[in-house]
């Protein structure tokens, strides 16, 4: 039990102390040469954090923003009016994504997962596939709502077989530093993901990655349909800070960036890579739900084990325990937890996130302490294990 | 002189401790009760920002971006594609309004300035009002390029008596907090700011309040023309957090909101107005304007002192000192400074910004240590008064 509730929502995460700190940086000037160093580190690691290099001519974006941005940064630039759109949903945030792209396209289609908890069915995406041709695809890497994970891999590859002109792309504001995503060996066209989930920097930062194809997309685009989200105008900008120089468009969140800056040498490894970190969440959440299922008695929303995201888990509540019962509980005894948040279902689970500093971190004995904290909250509930 | 540059920009400005110590405020989920609360009191103080109050059913908007996103917000809610708009331009920032616009609407008309320097010729915006039907019309209050001033009351009474119908639409980024404003009274339909100028805080945020009428013309719109700009979705938010309930529609930069909410206690008076900090800085701004003027024999930009902002002084470099040079030895010496931004008056002038704690609070000296500088850096560059 701690003085301050610990937040283990699927984002925002706890944040370690020295990314805390890094919020507190005094104030420098976005075009300083001591900012633009910083800036120019965190797009170079910011390649490393989705596994693609500069040989790919792949484009950074670090930008102010919720994660939400990061739709209408792919719906403004990689989707035209007459494009065919289609959307992979696996939750609510696969249909807000579906929401945000038909403000951009007139032809959005959506091939939902058979049930709730379930994941794309590929047969049923193969028929898609060759009943049209496809401008852009989006795969939600992990769905928030639902904690399902996408087998990105074999739906790039599928999509490719079939329909190989699909830009495609992946939101993975929950999978981020917390699921395998290789950007340039799956020829991945955009990824999207923000900073208050796995990456482990307090929200306001949305970050995403563009492939060479995607840029010369948006490049291609005759009349842009917005302005803060103009993929023409950012390019520039991210190529000058990551080539060590200045260069405005709009105000960077100087003290977000310290603090992405912070939170990458946390999470890269001392090669560099981001494989370890994320090694580390499928174990912490291996271990996390295997306690949920063998010693507490739970149902996870996921219908299997192998498409359960790794970043939180998604569980129904047991019979007899209501979801404001569950969550005040659990406040009481030191943890924020999250509610449902799909469509009828919304009363029935409950999330957890594990993700960053308290999970894989140098805190990750509060994962421990949020299961002991959810064992005892049920018990006081009156659940029993059947 | 202090260790580290001490940033003297138009924004981002030095930053108060407690306002850097907010930013570092352990995680709390955006729904828990505890940053609910902090959002609501942010929101009720923002009103007091602008000096608007409920009765007037004015919306207040505080969302995760930089101060441009401001401009999307305008052009995306407030502009239908045939309508008639006209930016009123006073240097750089007018003009990127007037390029938002135009991705918003085809009929958008530019209002400059006579020249570099100058405020709009208001008999020159009255004959365009009686020219044309405008149905939304645009006021940079403080223009950074050039650091002139428009007079936002007068303009709109011109407006409200020659075109009683077009929205009036105030770029406040630079002025909010360091220039008077009355959104109510002055019956102005929407003011646009950032965070990272006067209003104290890292940049992050897109700070803007709306009026009765520009909501109403929100929500008739038919078709969104963007997704996170959507006014449409952000309204219930915004209301739900102001009578204390949490909502979600993309997630709100917690630890900048409550840097917000501190910095907002900072520059409110006791009594909950913004009017005596207002004041603070016009003093603040006179007496350094008049050193550089009478005591150092240098030119301001701005045509005349009663055009000249507050929050800023924009000043011609002297014969014989260079941009770089001048820039260089301040940074020497401690501390950012700008150059210039306007067209080919870029490296004829320089902008050293005076806002918040280093100008008007507990730290206001650094504004008097900024002045030492300059002056030795100019002697260190072999100036002498004439």
């Amino acid at each position: 039990m701690t003085a301050r509730k610990l937040t283990f929502i699927p984002g925002p995460i706890e944040f370690s102390d020295n990314v805390l700190n890094a919020m507190s940086t005094p104030s420098q000037a976005h075009t300083s040469p001591e900012f633009v160093k910083v800036f120019q580190d965190t797009l170079i690691k910011t390649r490393k954090l989705f596994n693609s290099t500069t040989e790919s001519k792949s484009q950074p974006f670090i930008l102010s923003g919720s994660g939400t941005l990061g739709w209408d940064l792919c719906g403004s630039n990689l989707v035209e009016r007459n494009d065919n759109v289609l959307v992979l949903s696996t939750g609510f945030f696969s249909d807000s994504f579906a929401n945000c792209l038909r403000v951009y396209s007139d032809n959005v289609d959506v091939l939902e997962a058979p049930k709730f908890g379930d994941t794309t069915d590929l047969s049923a995406l193969e028929a898609k596939l060759e009943s049209k041709k496809y401008d852009l695809i989006t795969i939600t890497q992990t769905d928030t709502s639902s904690g399902v994970l996408s087998d990105v891999k074999s739906i790039a590859e599928l999509i490719k077989e079939k329909n190989s002109d699909a830009l495609i792309v992946v939101d993975a504001v929950c999978a981020t530093a917390c699921e395998t995503l290789e950007f340039d060996n799956w020829g991945i066209d955009f990824v999207l993901t923000a900073s208050q989930k796995a990456v482990g920097v307090p929200a306001g930062l949305s970050i995403s990655i563009a492939s060479a194809r995607a840029v010369e997309k948006a490049l291609a685009k005759e009349k842009p349909t917005t302005f803060f989200t103009d993929m023409k105008r950012w390019i520039p900008i991210m190529k000058a800070y990551e080539a060590a120089s200045g260069a405005y468009f709009a105000t960077p969140a100087v003290q977000l960036i310290h603090a992405l800056n912070v939170s990458l040498d946390e999470i890269l490894s001392e090669k560099g890579t981001i494989e370890e970190r994320i090694e580390a969440h499928k174990a912490a959440s291996d271990e996390f739900k295997s306690k949920l299922i063998n010693e507490l008695g739970l149902q996870l929303v996921p219908n299997s084990l192998d498409i359960a995201a790794h970043g939180l888990s998604v569980v129904y509540y047991p019979e007899g325990i209501t979801a404001g019962a569950l969550l005040s509980k659990m406040a009481e005894n030191g943890f924020t937890i999250a509610g449902g948040i799909y469509k009828d279902f919304k009363d029935k689970y409950f999330r957890v996130g594990h993700m960053g500093v308290s999970a894989v971190g140098e805190r990750k004995e509060e994962l421990n302490q949020c299961y002991e904290a959810l064992k005892l909250s049920l018990a006081q509930l009156g659940y029993e294990k059947k």
